[in-house]
């Protein structure tokens, strides 16, 4: 065991202290892991849209002072009561939303979508005892969806830690730990598009090139990215995109000009963009007999999908998933040894890198929508 | 070949001669099969409500004189030109879709939904030469599905007609050239239930009967009937289902009352009445995380088919079927081995029975709700 095993530790997090605000670097005080957690050591860790929305607070309940973050690479620090599968020295992911392996959806083959441990977005405390492991000067500060990676440690329930490939680079990975593989286990596990297939992307910022990227890696031959912005096709090559469609450009809708370009419709759509009617199109552009279309984009509370049924009648599918149907513990080490042997192509994903003191400029270009990811170094 | 190949043959049928008005019998010419043509003498058929919707003729334009009918069993009487696959003496299915084996979708592992054959309710003529094969005094008869099993003797493309088991009671399997494969494929096929999980079947109509008795094959261990006519449980009981929902019985919506009869909803649902309401429901009571609705039965043309979209994105599936999947020339004789080996039963579908010339009281027995299936005897 560490040193600093069964001890409070004092670091730098970055505390959101009001909604909105830029987030202030403190020194705050990590209470030790209990039964069933883990500390963390966070060595890099990405922003992603998910924190932006939580931090601006415009359409939840507030939470503050609450320390954000969520896609990591860390290494165990300590462990607590009962924790056996992990060691103090491993490399690990932690993951906004866990695996207990206990429950019906672990059990099932199918779900990823744990009952113990599955995202909760307004849970501010350890499910454990109710409480906060971080404070400032004995201030409670809350967690964000059980993992607060925007601190150099963190304390985590064992089911939301992911070990992985201890020769993996942690400031390459980190990124793995949500968005990235939603998009690509959205197409690799759900919309499965064979060798030579048509795939449609609906939303090309990272989760859809993610989405992309796995059509790639799947061997569709023809990958036909669709965005409003078209400024944004010609990064999207490298992510496997052979043809581009800007609906704006077009007096029809989408799904009619992507029938006429593929004869009928794509064999597999992915939609990313959580926009209602680029749900609408992206089922209805799949083709008959045998199109899959599969939402991952979240939609605003009161959307309602609507469609004629005789589009389902005619054989197509439409599903949808939640990080990418990856189980965290047992799947996310796959995605890792994926980028580990070269199949996957992790570094496009990263444009941009800051360190930790200058979190708040990695917020600023998430607001914008310049790049794509990027990494803030823990000990920059 | 038989004496009567190439020639015309002169034999009964039952000709509609106006919407809704009782079929009469006539004496009718059937000309030779042309080119990948095979006529057939039809020894049992059945009604099914595509029928009757059709010679109500209330939706569509009218087509008349047509000899209707689909749901039939035979025996080869002769072929024409350019075929192989089959001889005189076979016996057959005649089938309202066929298969060419040679289109997209043939060549799809996915779809049944031929791009030549597949299931045309306006056509009232052979798709080789665009004309009629029946006639009466020279006065061209409408033909229906491309099927037309109403006669003793009829012309059907050889891409819609399914060789089956020569052992195989033509009385027993003819019911399974439509309604029944639809019901049974659609959860064999499609919904695949795993052994021990839970089914609610929407409709215990013929094809929900089917549907239940699909899911009694899988072993799925509860198998949910619902209906609005209660009348219809104590029957559906020898289809496999173990329990009964009346959505008139309740106050809330059925989707809540399935989700709390199961803890959190059904594996799969198979929604065989056509009502859109009943559709959505059918999707909504299907758990998260693995739950998988597929739609059977055809809605009015205006329908819109709504939910949140949050639904499917907690990982419910939701997918329609056309004849069940079932290929009809590679994939229905396998439904005649599934009887053939006892594993479905047939006979408890067929509640009546009928000479040819008594043909107006199945219909009789359709329009009043009464039975199954009611097979009518050619030679009777």
């Amino acid at each position: 065991m560490s040193n600093t095993a069964g001890q409070i530790i004092r670091c730098k997090a970055a505390v959101a202290w009001e909604a909105g605000k830029p987030l202030v670097i403190e020194e705050v005080d990590v209470a030790p892991p209990q039964k069933d957690e883990v500390r963390l050591k966070i060595l890099y860790t990405s922003l992603c849209h998910t924190d932006v929305y939580f931090w601006e607070a415009k359409g939840q309940t507030p939470l503050f002072p609450r320390i954000f973050g969520h896609e990591a690479g860390g290494i165990v620090e300590s462990v607590g009561e009962g924790v056996t599968d992990l060691q103090p020295g491993d490399k690990v992911l932690p993951v906004f939303t866990g695996e207990c392996k206990q429950c019906r959806h672990c059990k099932s083959e199918e779900s990823n979508m744990c009952d113990l441990l599955r995202i909760n977005t307004e849970r501010g405390v350890m499910i454990g005892d109710g409480k906060t492991r971080f404070s400032k000067d004995g201030q409670p500060i809350y967690h964000f969806l059980g993992t607060s990676t925007f601190s150099e440690y963190t304390v985590l329930h064992v089911g939301s830690v992911a070990k992985i490939n201890q020769a993996a680079p942690l400031d390459k990975v980190c990124v793995l730990s949500c968005g990235i593989s939603t998009g690509l286990g959205a197409t690799l596990n759900v919309a499965k598009p064979t060798k030579g297939s048509t795939v449609a992307i609906f939303g090309l910022g990272a989760v859809g090139l993610a989405a992309a990227e796995g059509a790639r890696i799947a061997g569709a031959s023809r990958i036909i990215g669709v965005d409003l912005n078209s400024n944004r096709f010609e990064a999207a090559r490298n992510f496997g995109c052979t043809e581009f469609v800007n609906p704006k450009d077009y007096d029809k809708p989408v799904q009619q000009v992507l029938a006429e370009m593929t004869d009928g419709g794509v064999d597999r759509s992915v939609e990313c963009t959580g926009n209602i009617n680029a749900m609408i199109s992206a089922f209805e552009c799949v083709h008959d007999g045998w199109g899959v279309a599969v939402l991952v984009g979240v939609p605003n509370r009161d959307d309602a999908f609507k469609t004629n049924p005789v589009n389902f009648l005619s054989e197509r599918t439409l599903k949808g998933t939640f990080f990418g149907n990856y189980k965290p513990r047992t799947g996310l080490p796959d995605v890792v040894e994926k980028y580990m042997n070269k199949e996957l192509e992790v570094e496009k994903f990263i444009t941009h890198q800051v360190p930790f003191s200058e979190i708040n400029k990695a917020f600023d270009l998430m607001m914008k929508g310049e790049g794509l990811r990027c990494i803030i170094n823990m000990e920059g």
